[in-house]
């Protein structure tokens, strides 16, 4: 293709979010605001018992109620509504039983939404308690009540998923290792805490079949499983995504219950309703990250080479699988860290209980396990009287370095560089023996600690990955791009706009990006594990790389030379006689001379295998790696922590776009201080503690540190550009890095999230001793 | 959906064709026309024998040539390039064998179309000739060569497909009906002679895909054949239709054998290429209109009352099935005729031959047999000394009536309308009186004769029936309206238009119809057999009324009410406040609300069964009806015949673009008098003897009689507005009418066409008298 007379010109160039000025004007309308004539508001019966068993429910005396227009249950689905995936365990409404406090039975559409509320409330429904588990430690035990669905293989029903990684002999490898240590560590629910709550619109067509405004991540995966529920082909079911305000993986499950009830109680009334849940039924039905119980022994050599870890979790899925295989999986497969080591052996499983459900949460495992390994580090550089930042040079994977998984590294591996850069940033030598002087005879103490990560890109060996866009240039010269992909805020749609602007040679400002709609993008699968940039840029690349071919073509024709001849110079094509002619002209040439100036592109990643059963594999095609080191002040005498500064140093392959880049570690960091500090979620008896913020807390402005970013640029050859990804590994070792600067500052290991003041405060490890025990006893296993 | 103040103002009324501009001007862009820079220019290696196996083929001295880029054979492709449908026998390139004269051997890619010829004449092609099979009767003979592909169900390899219709005991009815005739007719090969012939440009696109311009009917299936021919995915491959010249069928077989060979060449050399056939070479490669013989006995009682068809047929299909087996089967539904009978027997086979080969034409087999069927209409009134209007009239199907396949008639069954008014129109009484009183002292003869008709609509038991299409209003108010149908001069994308702008309120003006292309339209099946007004109607209809769904419920909320207070005068919206709100001012609100302003429409034909092997069933949803009356004068002295008026009769269902309805009568009736009075291709041991116009004779403007058109409107419930089709039933009984006016004229019956000077001159039955006995011995059933 003609060549550019520039390098990139926006690529990794400063450039405004192009949803920047509808946000800031308050002019995007979210599902919300969208309100319609004859519109009618929903509302779910949900359940007041965490596990009971639906003996009666009769919704007559709802429907009794004037402006009460339909109310729907599981009959009005095909199957009862069942859908899930990869199990297919959960109901659009509870079909026989409830599994949660939260979980929903029956909507009602009405005129507004007290009326809705009064014909939930209308609703005769019995529930006969049935027995809990609570407990993750218990749930599978013989007499634990039953949770999951029935199963035949023979395994306990609450049992969802194990995932393990394995190599070499760890039992050996343990047995001659100079040094063991074994710790356990746990991580609670997070609350996504996204501004915006759940909801849908459905719209009645005239042909039969439903519109669905809904701010989900995946809206193909939300059609399909409207479809399926209401028996309709798929293309009678379209998914719009207006703005949305933050997911961060949690706008999925609940999306697709709210959008099929919308769309059956739509088609019941052929009338548009909408539902939009309240903070504190988001808070209560929702699903949230997967709280996780870890065991964790690693050995190494006394000059601190790494040899072994061994690995037992337990992940929570509470009352649905939803995504919790998947996490199980990544957590297995990040488990023992970004290191090198002779033998792993790790183990996750993933059990029901009755705490609500938790699903896909940025990260998925990631920043869970990271919290446990990167505390070994330390607590390993501590043993062996290294320099934690020491003993990762010593470990970190390199470049050549084949993965414990048995996967050849061999290209875009920074970690070295990573620890190097956040080293020298950080002032890390310097502080760490000034921290430690200053504390011997201070109660406001200091430390500074790092934590390090890797994080596999995209689906990995969990899905098949591919991903489309489409490109056109309309009459007016503007050039319209679509996505498979959905932008929450991550900022998707400003990197695709930048990489075809890129590609092509044209301004962004000529670009407009549709809104992701099911009926005019290219199914890409679903917008989660930080793969958007590179699948869905991928896919705009080459949509506009195929445009362009079109654009040369003409260009060519017109300067009366061949392609290889031009030359871009800004807007403007350059053939041998070097006058310039204006992009537009060229696009009209070749509207003239019969081409169509729209194109596709699409993309498969490279391909991967993971063997579930011998724990071996290649897990991800690429990795990202990163470092991110946090100071600290305690004062010992409240327990208070204040995170002072962080500094993140992150290998993005290439950076499409910086301040959205920029962007995804300021919030990573602030949702990984959260979960570090203040945010957790706790069942008592399957009942949910925090109902709104005044209790779950989020950090706020004043708490956030000074964040330090560097962003490494080791390109990726199957990236676009030679991006990677960057929006989940930014909070993944954010609480690790504060553990560890708390315990370099007061010399007390909290293993066990959130760092509360009394932890920091008693150095009580709050898990309980059984649970300890449960877990030596092999019962985790 | 809101009401409008008029009735229909776009559907039915007067228009302009929407590209008739760009065709008065000579701005469209055909295929030819579309040059591009480094594009090179392709041509075909084509064999001069019959029938022969490929001995050795040496491309080296064509690649020695300096201008030539790249040669292909079939090797170059996926399974040596076999395709097919419904039976895979074909290839890109010819694989061992030769066929038939034309058959591709190698594609050669050059600077200059003279250097591929170059390239061409210098390959070395060694065939060893193979006996063949010329004539159709001798096709299933023990000692035949096989021309067919291998075969391991004990069939004969020359026999491609039977079907059969049975109802009743013929055999007994034929022993009691009062009267029985029998006789034998065929029918020759017919060109399409579309002005612009075959061809292909292929482009490669950077990632490694390629784009092509191609003039045939069905670019999906373009795309299929090329994506499976190169073993690319299908969304590696994009099929974009130019403005055609003409297909009335024959665009498909040999414009997918180009697209394939361009692709080839293009990725072979990474650059566009482009073929596009001499008119010797359109002529002798592509297929023809099945030539057809045929053996009719009909049973009726004394007072006309039908009781019996026997029909036996037997297609030439030539060397590959194509789309014989469904003209065949088209054939077999239609052979008896729009009358009621007690039993038929129905049975048409198809066979290979060397004659080139057969497949889709205007009317897919009913031409044929309506010739056969509606002169034996007139021999049976002629020997019941009935008026042969008033025999038509005593038997035509009507409403209510089961077809003798099973099938009942519960609507839009208007045969006896249509013979009404053909009879009056024609004013036939007084001319059948006359003409018979003038005759018999006037060597310039007079003859009126009548030919009746029905027509399957669509593809019928066939194939799966589906549509799809789009629409949008863009930021500047036009509407972009898709559709996966094609127009290739039969007035779709009007018709098309005027429904979208009659659902929608708008008018025509406003909406642009995109070309077809695979990336941005709704795959819809093929576009033949007369479906794309029902199929692609009624989707464009659901795509613009779910459109204007979404209007109105922007304009009720502009305007405070409820949709159903809404009305529409012309382009605007009134509530209840009666002030008229412009339509763009609707469409202003809808973006502001949030919603997307488009949408997609599917429509699926009503299920219909065929029981091909019981011969019973419903062949098809819907039919047209209609009948055409001929008035003829016979110059008995030089056998000429002129055809001096055609009334033509119709039922539409509903005329939704009144001009293109009329020229797809004038059209059909044009080319149903070129096939009854001088179009034929003869094939001599295999070789085509009209291979240009100069002698492939059809009718020009002089020849073309006055028509007088009368469309009837009898609604089908499943058509968009109650529109049927017309497109190809145009043509179906145009031949018989004038022979059986001629025979009126003449007392000549003319049973083979075209019916030449010397049938007429000399009353000869050409069809050897070997066929005839061969028939009779039952070879053909």
């Amino acid at each position: 293709m003609s060549p550019s007379r520039h390098g990139a010109r926006y690529v990794g160039q400063p450039a405004p979010r192009v949803d920047a000025l509808e946000k800031v004007l308050g002019s995007a309308r979210f599902l919300a605001d969208i309100t319609l004539p004859g519109m009618l508001h929903a509302r779910a019966l949900r359940s007041r018992l965490p596990h009971a068993r639906i003996k009666r429910l009769d919704v007559s005396p709802a429907l009794a109620i004037p402006s009460v227009h339909a109310v729907i249950t599981n009959d009005d689905f095909i199957d009862h509504g069942s859908y899930g995936f990869p199990v297919k365990d959960d109901y659009m409404l509870a079909h026989e039983k409830v599994r949660y406090v939260g979980d929903a039975i029956a909507a009602v559409a009405a005129e507004t939404p007290e009326a809705a509320l009064a014909g939930v409330q209308a609703i005769i429904c019995e529930l006969e308690p049935l027995p809990i588990v609570s407990d993750v430690t218990q749930a599978l035990d013989d007499d634990a009540p039953q949770v999951g669905p029935d199963r035949a293989d023979g395994e306990h029903p609450n049992f969802l998923s194990r995932s393990i990684v394995n190599a070499g002999d760890a039992a050996a490898e343990l047995n001659v290792a100079d040094v063991v240590l074994q710790d356990e560590f746990s991580t609670p629910h997070q609350e996504h805490a996204y501004l915006e709550t759940e909801g849908a619109l459905a719209i009645p067509t005239p042909e039969g079949g439903v519109v669905i405004y809904c701010s989900n991540q995946s809206p193909f995966i939300n059609r399909d499983n409207v479809a399926m529920a209401l028996g309709l082909p798929p293309e009678l079911v379209r998914s719009i995504q207006p703005p949305v305000g933050g997911s961060f993986g949690g706008k999925d499950d609940l999306n697709y219950e709210a959008s099929a009830q919308c769309a059956a109680l739509a088609l019941k009334t052929g009338r548009p309703v909408r539902m939009i849940f309240s903070r504190e039924e988001s808070m209560v039905a929702s699903y949230k990250r997967n709280a996780m119980k870890m065991w964790v022994e690693v050995g190494a050599q006394k000059d601190g080479t790494l040899r072994v870890c061994r690995f037992r979790g337990l992940l929570d899925s509470g009352a649905y699988a939803s995504e919790s295989p998947f996490t199980a999986w990544r957590a297995s497969i990040h488990a023992m860290g970004a290191y090198r080591y002779a033998a792993v052996d790790i183990d996750v499983t993933a059990v029901y209980t009755n705490n609500a459900f938790s699903g896909a949460f940025r990260g998925f495992g990631n920043p869970e396990v990271n919290f446990a390994i990167e505390q070994m580090m330390d607590e390993l550089a501590t043993k062996l009287d290294m320099d934690p930042m020491d003993l990762r040079l010593q470990n970190a994977l390199r470049l050549g370095d084949h993965l414990p998984h048995g996967q050849k590294l061999d290209e875009s591996v920074s970690l070295v560089q990573c620890l190097d850069a956040a080293r020298q940033k950080s002032d890390w030598d310097r502080k760490r023996r000034e921290f430690a002087r200053h504390n011997a005879s201070n109660e406001i103490k200091k430390g500074i600690g790092v934590a390090a990560l890797f994080h596999g890109l995209s689906l990995g060996a969990e899905g098949a990955d591919y991903a489309g866009a489409t490109i056109r240039i309309d009459d007016n010269n503007r050039i319209i791009l679509t996505s498979g992909f959905t932008d929450y805020g991550q900022g998707s749609r400003t990197v695709f706009t930048l990489i075809a602007a890129e590609v092509l040679g044209v301004r962004p400002e000529r670009i407009d990006m549709l809104r992701p709609d099911t009926d005019t993008a290219i199914e890409s699968g679903p917008t989660v594990a930080s793969r958007a940039t590179v699948l869905g840029g991928n896919a705009t690349r080459l949509a506009a790389a195929n445009l362009r071919h079109t654009l040369d073509l003409a260009a060519a024709d017109l300067l009366g030379c061949q392609v290889a001849q031009l030359v871009r110079d800004e807007e403007t094509y350059i053939g041998p006689e070097e006058r310039p002619i204006p992009w537009e002209d060229i696009a009209a040439h070749a509207r003239s001379l019969g081409l169509q100036l729209s194109a596709q592109g699409r993309w498969q990643a490279p391909s991967i295998h993971w063997d579930h059963n011998a724990g071996r594999g290649e897990p991800y095609f690429a990795y990202h790696f990163a470092v991110q080191v946090a100071e600290v002040t305690v004062d010992m005498g409240t327990g208070q922590v204040q995170v002072d500064d962080i500094w993140a140093v992150h290998d993005l392959g290439k950076v499409i776009f910086p301040q959205g880049a920029e962007g995804q570690v300021y919030g990573g960091i602030a949702q990984g201080l959260g979960y570090a500090l203040s945010e957790r979620i706790d069942y008592v008896n399957g009942y949910l503690q925090q109902t709104n913020f005044d209790r779950y807390r989020i950090p706020t402005a004043p708490e956030m540190p000074r964040i330090h970013i560097t962003l490494l640029e080791d390109a990726l050859s199957a990236g676009p550009f030679g991006a990677k990804n960057v929006a989940e590994p930014a909070m993944v070792p954010t609480a690790a890095a504060i553990a560890n600067a708390v315990a370099h500052a007061s010399g007390r290991r909290i293993r066990h999230l959130p760092i509360t003041l009394e932890q920091v405060l008693l150095g009580r490890n709050l898990m309980r001793p059984a649970t300890a025990d449960r877990a030596r006893r092999g019962l985790l296993l």
